[in-house]
């Protein structure tokens, strides 16, 4: 009844793939050795799919328009596979909302699907994934969907525009192999450190001894502001043109907009935040937020999983966050082994109330951590680098990390050449 | 265009007011002493609204009902005061949604109302929360309501019958004063310790010193399963009849309701769960949940807050639960103290970026201790006192816990005379 | 070098084992059905010893006596086997101190032998444990060992008079089966409810499906202070005589026990802490604390153990407890499953980094869940009633709890017949 | 009784001073404003001491020595103020003991002193630290010391040469003003990042509005293991020479030390660990801990000194740090604001159950978050440098970081000029 087959309102760039660079495309020397899409679909039978909604332009009139949001779907099994997995959740700062995490917490398992959206439609997507399940026939007698959001500021961000329709169309098209980054599904209105921010992803492979090795893959929504630094180097501090932006004569209506500069050849001037630099460390307030969601096929059971994702905000550091009161900073993994097991640890059907699983040595964990930390870097970075320049409510523009600069600022510092 | 003034939908037994006697109306000798309405509104300020949500009767027809849900506001301020108020959550198992939390675990504070319904409509009614502070002008960026459920199992529960109507009449009801308890609002559909459960509410007054008093009151939406004790006496055990029954010929349509026999005069025989006396202590599962709201007008610190809504599961251990691996025990506790001073600390328009706040001795916390648990036990049975019979989809039935038989078991086991 | 192989400090009454009754000897119907030696024991492989310290009488000399204090060991597996037990720590207050906690959290093992003593002993008792592990030939690089404490308040408890021979002394004499309880060990000096506390023990067996049955242990260090419930009898305002008092003529010089009466013939009255049928609920303090010991062979992964540990608190609110400001109430669960994985599982040798394990089913824990706190309730009883009326420092003395009039309050409450 | 005046065991470097450059000595430019002594110690009232042990040379010979090993002591308050102050922890890793830690967490409150030592002193330092408030006055009943610890495996490590005297010198000594580094007091024995470790401190003067400003200071005890970065730069790849060596001809007899090659005119290869730009993310564990003291004088609860301290992994993120499975990376932050008032919130005396305090306002703490983040990679570089080459035990070196090859770094990666 529900699912339109036909999904008009996904945008060109979707369907065609995107066309900027990744960083890696770019030569940046990025820590560890990727997977072969260097994505979380690395991790087998990981999927992404994204509903992109972009529509109108101009002045924001509340509940109509202009449109930029979406939602981005993580099936962890492949579709029709409902099968949990092992996972836990960590916040490095919870200024935001993360369904369904109790019971992960609790049980230490995801039951469903991973769902990342805009700040006010957390609901509708949550309530369509209970739905969803229903429709594509998952047995259950109730369900509590993950969904996660940041605040899609260059979007009519309370105008509900994402509908049941959107989350069906995004869990549907959940795909292995490459991921669409950038300003798609959930991304689609979000900035990142002062420009253009969204989905973005990387994969590293773990060995655990000479004839083992897993994959770890990590998925981004970029939401948050920082002082930028990519591999060390202040690359923020080097790019000062280009901040936010409006196509508009202001001054604009919402209150945290009336600051926006009308955009010039080069866009505003990136001063939002001050610099890790500043002569007084002052409390000016990050805003935007982060979700970070982890994967691997290693065996790693909840407290391992937690352990896992307590260092994504490491990672962040490394990247010149503070995590800021404004900031919702939102991490949960999760396994995909155990995968025949984890149905027996559930005790689903007529199977042992014992199930047999997996575990890997806490002392093997140390290149998990590291590639949890490397990962987060360049999936961040990459969903900067993929994301186009948009114009959104009120003329607002953020503009796409140009990779020619990032170059750039990474040979000035010594880290590339 | 949204919130309908007129609720033809609310049952008539709400309008009226509830009839059935509370638990000390019953002369039941809780401990403690209790504020002039024995409940959560005996905290100055707090108010409670409920919608809800009966229709149709027999088979269930997925999606046309039977309909018994609704939902079930708290706010925590007057309607039009958006100050927030410290706040704190904690589980005692996590099989359960509760939205909104990590913002008042990150920052302490709760900004908005808490509303509870049936475990499908979760969505819907956060983000119709949020739509509703828009419409009533709370200013703010953005908003992560508290959303909390429990499976509302006489309800066609994937109908999605709760809608944004709904949740603004919940809201916009919230009264002050006295609290209507029973099978309304969140608690239409729910069942508690295997009779009929729902909405109820206790309160204490705890002095601190010979002149100084505070208030501390509790709601529960009761929907949990366990070995039912008051007071100590097991008076569950001594009411063996009066179980879960169907008025229709089975088996009935989910997996879940198969084995609940046809009702007898009497009901079907209370025998789901088994007792703390088995001679093995058995596997089996307990069902349903209990989300439990904690107010005071103390001024307690979030860490403080953490402490009092930690005890809320001795409460509920008193009354014979286990906190089964099926149930969602989740627990928010909220001070209303320093009012004014809260929104200078959070930096709400021009004040002083640090507030003068006020915080209850340590030292002076166990009464507020005693106080929860005490008033935790006293809401479930008087949620399950109010509840009258219902009967919903399947023709299932939960019967009213008779107070005449409470009575009488509380007199054999020497706890009343 | 160090462990002396004789103690003539262990008392008599240790040597020859317990003479009072157990609850079951008094007929007391606890649920559930224990194993063999109702005892943490009953759980293969665990050990428990004690070294008891009694030295002197009369007014209290810091740093010479009276001396009323010990350590009670726990090994989780049998001597000489150090494997790493699975484990997760909870805290219901966490006004006491439990040592080497933090890696058991972030690994989920816990490495090596429990300790219980008086608070001020604590470091003693944990340096000691590190030789210990040392001169047994534990092989390791560091150790943190795992002591918890109560305030053994009949003690002279800032007189260090606990030194490394009596913890090598607990450790070696650690043993499978009958488990002394009472008066002994770390629970030398302790109170319980206003009554002679100290150790205490209880099991359950718990099947999880026609074929498979496991064992849950419990073992409590009882020295808090409530409102004394049993089966849900309360048993504590049944005996309002027996309170502390002392055998000098006060007044006493610790602050806290100035207002200790002279013993008469039937002690002081028990007038402590107020009863939870005050008309108000008053702010009074709770004193001491309990530590309680959680085992199990059920294969329980350490997120499930933390499950099971998180309940404990619902045993002692059954009891009657608030869990007081003034209260340490730490609890450790453990699990001796996986035995020859866990081995693996922390990369002990060359071995796989991977191990094979067995994880019990989520739906399979509510039967631990309720063991827990069935066996809760019952080691708290035990604890009371094996332990003999002790005079300690500054003639304080604190009186066994009479199994006689234990019996005559449950039968007063239809309890037992 | 107890405490020695004159204490010989103090090197000489610490009673005249280190000598050897800081970080900003060197003109390295750290951001943000640092307060007058760059320390722990510019939050006013709090005041540093140490205890340094250093005895003999040569092959190791269990409980004789080489004893490189001591106590640091971090007064919160001036010595004979015993108020209170508020704190919280977080582990990034929890593979270390931080004894004390449950009251902290569930009052807000810490009670006393701070100390750190090597791992199997805690014991000792800990029962020390009871006795030597009890000496100096403090009127409690009973007290859970604070005590943390690294392992010193430049020392015997399992020796037990930390005695209660070194810990009352380490606490009689403590002062305010400037802090010695390096190899002193608990740092004695300690490595970081493959150097010589040890004590390092460093402040940050915070604004939160233009007449108000607060300090924070950061103090650790550094003794893990990473792949050093500083201010972005990979400093520690650029410095593969200077690695750990032994003066002894091997093999070492503990098994961790046998690969430790003979010190030639240099040192040893700096090998251990790997870079994070290895093409394989290796397993190798990280060796080594970090125990981070956090103080400030702004008005933070203990729900927002949580958020400060969550924040010091993202500090160790920048320096290179994944917080490996072996380290214990343990963190602690507290406010010496409130000084009079956290007496009444603690009910101490015959004062008013409710205590006026302040708060900072959430929307002002990103100042403070990046000042935890900042004054930590400045504490840790500062650790290094100020530690002189120390041989241990069996001739172990660790080498102390030459300041004028972490410049040249510096220049080479465009970070100073």
């Amino acid at each position: 009844m529900r699912p339109p087959l036909l999904l008009l309102f996904m945008v060109a760039t979707e369907l065609a793939g995107q066309t900027r660079p990744r960083g890696r495309d770019l030569g940046i020397p990025f820590p560890g050795r990727p997977g072969p899409n260097n994505a979380i679909t690395d991790v087998p039978g990981v999927a992404v799919g994204h509903a992109t909604i972009v529509r109108g332009a101009g002045k924001l009139v509340p509940r109509e328009g202009p449109v930029r949001t979406g939602v981005t779907a993580i099936l962890p099994r492949p579709q029709g596979d409902w099968d949990f997995v092992m996972a836990a959740t960590f916040n490095q700062n919870g200024n935001g909302d993360m369904t369904g995490t109790n019971w992960v917490k609790e049980s230490g398992f995801l039951e469903g699907p991973i769902l990342l959206t805009g700040t006010h439609s957390v609901g509708t997507v949550r309530d369509a994934a209970v739905q969803w399940q229903i429709a594509r026939g998952r047995p259950f007698l109730f369900s509590y969907p993950l969904v996660a959001e940041t605040f899609d500021f260059l979007n009519d961000a309370n105008g509900e525009h994402v509908k049941s329709a959107h989350v069906f169309a995004a869990l549907d098209s959940a795909r292995t192999g490459r991921v669409v980054e950038g300003a798609v599904g959930g991304g689609t209105g979000m900035g990142c450190n002062g420009f253009k921010g969204g989905i973005g992803t990387s994969s590293r492979v773990v060995a655990v001894d000479s004839t083992t090795a897993f994959t770890l893959g990590v998925l981004v929504q970029c939401n948050y502001f920082g002082d930028l630094h990519i591999l060390g180097a202040p690359v923020g501090r080097e790019i000062t043109d280009l901040g936010l932006c409006t196509t508009l004569d202001g001054p604009l209506s919402r209150p945290w907009s009336r600051g926006i500069p009308r955009c010039a050849d080069t866009g505003g001037t990136r001063q939002e935040g001050g610099s890790l630099d500043d002569d007084v460390t002052g409390p000016e307030t990050g805003r935007g937020s982060i979700v970070v969601i982890v994967a691997t096929d290693a065996p790693l059971l909840p407290h391992q999983l937690e352990r896992i994702v307590r260092r994504v905000g490491m990672g962040l550091g490394r990247l010149g966050s503070w995590a800021a009161n404004g900031s919702g900073d939102l991490f949960l993994a999760f396994s995909t082994a155990n995968r025949e097991d984890a149905r027996a640890a559930n005790y689903v059907g007529q199977v042992s109330p014992v199930a047999q699983i997996k575990m890997l040595a806490n002392e093997k964990i140390d290149g998990f951590f590291r590639a949890t930390i490397d990962a987060t870097e360049e999936a961040v970075v990459n969903a900067m680098l993929a994301a186009e320049t948009t114009t959104g409510a009120d003329g607002i523009r953020a503009h796409g990390l140009p990779g020619d600069r990032v170059v750039a600022a990474l040979r000035k510092y010594g880290r590339m050449r």
